[in-house]
């Protein structure tokens, strides 16, 4: 049994965290901590809970509590990881880091995007980036992770069979996003207020999102060169999901790859990943096709014949786009089945 | 391990019996059948079901391969139960009925509301009203199991403890019923399309309901005598939930009856129920909180300490008000932990 | 040309003022406040309307600049008006508050459901509640205007043709009121965002809304006795709307009114209201009937032809419910057709 | 006055014709047809109509009557248009078709895309495609308007500045797009239902949409040139509004252009026009800033300042991409203001 506490748990990610992990039989919530709520029940904050978590409350974070874990999930705003995870690493508990503050491996460029110095640049060598379907075996040996962010995920698993096999033009990519409004998190602002986001679709942060440095980090390293990318999110009104629609171009001298062929591409690199879905040619994979599931479904298009590949993609921005892929890093690490824990099938409809 | 066929299994209370029962360790569905969709992968039809179900097929409904099942569930429309039902019980196959077929124990009360003569009167003295909180021994032993209804679960659950003790006037009650948009099912209906559905609120069926003759019958025998209810549903922008108000009076004899006895009864009633929750005294419970899971929250409220009561439930009515309602029933019928397979948290946000 | 101030106005209900006033031919907004966003364009906070108010920018609220306005409509939270109107009427300017401030004719009762003094005691006798169908002929001098709330003006027009008439029992009347979240406010609560409202219904304030007192103190004025009603609202998924649902009795001595008598009966009513619209008898209103329309629509049942009555009626809580009125009642103030500039159909889907 | 026909009104585009003639002061609907529900009120199937239209009704189409008519407008599926347009021309009345039988130029094009033989190809070389940004001279004569479809609408008034002024490659354009359920009509279809669409995004006819064709004719006649797309249009669980995203290139020798040329390219070229409105640079229009008003809201984004450029556009996919821009063309027809009845603000929440 995997002893966890969980630091800031009262955002929807560590609501998700709290889900998933009720029903997962070897591990166990010890602690859950919030500043701002602290000695409130869990079940008072989160009715859905009542049944799973009927005593567990929210604990102001205290060093040696956290320390008694095997595993510290981070559910926080970036910069708190930073501050704590020095002290849970060297008390020889794991971490795994929900937040932004280990995924980029450069500190300046995390300082550039996050608009303030990075905290805790001397943890970074020993960061992993959790992506199990690029870093599995890394994963198994890490001590502190870095849980990929949503977009991130969606984007890097729709296109590193193509960048892995240096088959599509690094310059150039268009990665069109479209979010759930759970993505801008649990937070009071006025821009996500139901009465604001209802009934509406935009764009937003157009080529200024931090999920770009991730991106293109990620896909650098599937390429093994630096990639181009224009990222455009876009708020959605939906809860949950993400809808990644890629656009990129065969490299001339791959244009005589048959559709058959892509199709072929996706299956065998996925085939073993219990977490991706690679979908019959053509489809169009809908995110409620995965709401609550830790999975990424994915489908390829190629419209008109032309050399313009679209890679479709959906997960749950909550689930394999966060507190899923926490876990499923934490199987991984813990040497458990992967998908312990995580094999409900879509809430649809 | 108990072997399924499920009988129309492309609405919606067939997918979801297919969800739950894709976790449920002691069943497996063996047969789906569908007139219109015969030969169709489920995957195909609910890619949410992909990695759970990637054979599984519809087929034309055939008499001996159900027959051949342990059980049988009927996600149907009314009407193909009464027809299917006796052969498959000649056959020792149990059936749970999901729809409206078998819930009314008087032949010409269901001929009357449902418009057309009823299929399968005979079978009726076998019939056992499945709300395991009512009815859980008789559920153990039966053969046939008539599902409630969505709306008379919540309200029967809302109403019978005060009911069976006798403390409320058994005329004049008011149940003020909100549904969302899945309960009217997966037919092609212009009223359900989103762009009649979203962003509006409506009464429909004032009096008419056919769930009216269910519940008046459940109260009634909960009161042992006639009870008298104006039940007025309203459809809500919403995919899944059932909020029910109901509003009640005291006897005058019990209005001396403290707000600390009342709520001391409800949890008293239902202490040993896994799949009912009485909230707080005053709580405002949120069909959110159970949205996917297979449990009835509760909260009373006595507005201006009068004797009027306020009883609010809240219930997924795809599942505690349908597929979920079947599985636990099926669990009782087979020996099997009750909560079995139906253990999810509800998915919030 | 009516010059007009609006105080307050980046909540929603003064965005509405401002797209009312838009196409009103004979008014003229000259000046809208803000503390909080003083000197930003109306037309950057509120795109929608960037072609009716290129110019337009709050102000912070200035004394003579209102004072100079014919007119100023209070969008604000309670409490403002209190402190403001007294200068303005002194000043010959009218006042129509869109808040609470002077609903309540007794300074005590609003002292104890808001929890803090009346601030302006001295201004209720030429206080009037600004319900047209109720009180035009006052509002057609009155200085100081009360905008009714939003459930109160649904539930008064729903009852006020049975009360009036006493034909219906006093006591024992049950308000079931479901409302869209914009009723909420356009302030930064966690308890209004998307991911927190959308997908669920809850009940709220049960018995402790404060417009309870007020739609109190409305029904026993029609009735001319005091009346005791339960008054449970709901918070439903979308942007505008309410629903209110009314149960009443009718007198024993009442009971052999007909339906045709009880429909004529409002028929006739509200037969030269341009504002209320009495649907056919056993109609069921949408709320995307009136959304965005200065409009009430009222239907009656009489389910079982028992002795209960169920009144349903519909309005934007925005228009019919805040602004539209308050549009309604400056007409009526400056002789103008009561209609002017209110004549929207409601958006359709 | 101009006396009105609406053939085929029962659809989305039909009430939308009818909410907004109910306010223009220069035109009336004197008949409105519909096969299915002839005899009905449309009061009756659209109550936000009752105040405006109390005594209409849906009839049988009759020639006469329609030929009776200054102008006949189409609102029905492709075809119907085909088969009466030449005879209501023949008698002299104007026709303008919402549906999309005159809209390509080629007939055999539109055989290619429509399945089934063009029905009037003789009427071709009359048809004029109601963009008025772009044939506002012609449609001032014209006899027969084709109505430009939804999503052509948006796209085309984002990209025709830079066509026109040849800055941007031709090929390799991207629209990613994303439009409401109000888009697939009103028609009974599971795919259209509530809980099919609500809380879900995905894409849709990749590379095959009917609208791609029109596009196409519509950019290459901007251009000059054969213009090369790839459209992906994604169903978004709104009812209202088209979100475009377009990705286009500066030619090389174009990509000195700084931000501000570019940006006063689209403020000159559409500063006279009253129904497109060119916001500030990097804004991000709201779908909800144009809800129910005929206006196309656009803004440039230039991410890294590379020579790529993102152009949003957002429309009410029934205001200015169907019945408003009906209107919009039959007030050019008949020498009206433009804006005649189109002043609506979008409603806002």
């Amino acid at each position: 049994m995997v002893n966890l506490g969980i630091v800031g748990g009262t955002g929807y990610t560590g609501v998700e965290l709290l889900r998933l992990l009720a029903s997962h039989p070897e591990a166990k919530v010890k602690v859950i901590t919030s500043r701002s709520d602290s000695g409130m029940l869990v079940a008072d904050m989160y009715p859905s809970l009542r049944d799973h978590y009927p005593d567990l409350c929210f604990t102001e974070p205290d060093a040696a509590t956290l320390a008694a874990c095997d595993l510290v999930f981070f559910a926080t705003p970036h910069g708190v990881a930073h501050a704590l995870a020095a002290d849970l690493l060297s008390a020889g508990t794991r971490v795994v880091d929900l937040s932004a503050d280990f995924r980029l491996r450069d500190a300046d460029e995390w300082s550039r995007w996050y608009g303030q110095p990075h905290g805790a640049p001397e943890l970074l060598p020993q960061a992993v980036y959790g992506l199990p379907e690029v870093a599995r075996e890394e994963i198994r040996e890490a001590r502190l992770i870095a849980v990929p962010g949503c977009y991130p995920t969606a984007v890097q698993l729709a296109l590193i069979p193509l960048l892995e096999k240096k088959l599509i033009t690094t310059q150039g990519i268009i990665a069109d996003c479209k979010s759930g409004v759970s993505g801008a998190g649990r937070s009071a602002k006025v821009g996500s207020l139901y009465c604001e986001t209802s009934e509406s679709m935009k764009a937003y942060s157009v080529g200024k999102h931090r999920h770009h440095p991730e991106i293109t980090q990620g896909l650098s390293q599937a390429a093994q060169e630096a990639v181009g990318i224009t990222f455009v999110p876009h708020l959605t009104p939906m809860i949950r999901g993400i809808h990644a629609t890629l656009y990129v171009r065969l490299k001339p001298e791959q244009q005589q790859l048959t559709n058959e062929e892509l199709q072929e591409l996706f299956e065998t690199r996925y085939q073993n990943e219990p977490c991706v879905d690679v979908m019959p040619w053509e489809s169009c994979p809908e995110t409620r096709s995965v709401k609550g599931a830790n999975i990424c479904r994915i489908a390829l298009h190629r419209p008109h014949d032309s050399d313009l590949l679209v890679v479709l993609a959906v997960i749950d921005n909550l689930v394999k786009g966060a507190s899923g892929q926490a876990v499923q890093n934490m199987n991984i690490m813990f040497g458990l089945e992967e998908s312990t824990g995580l094999k409900f099938a879509g809430l649809l409809p």
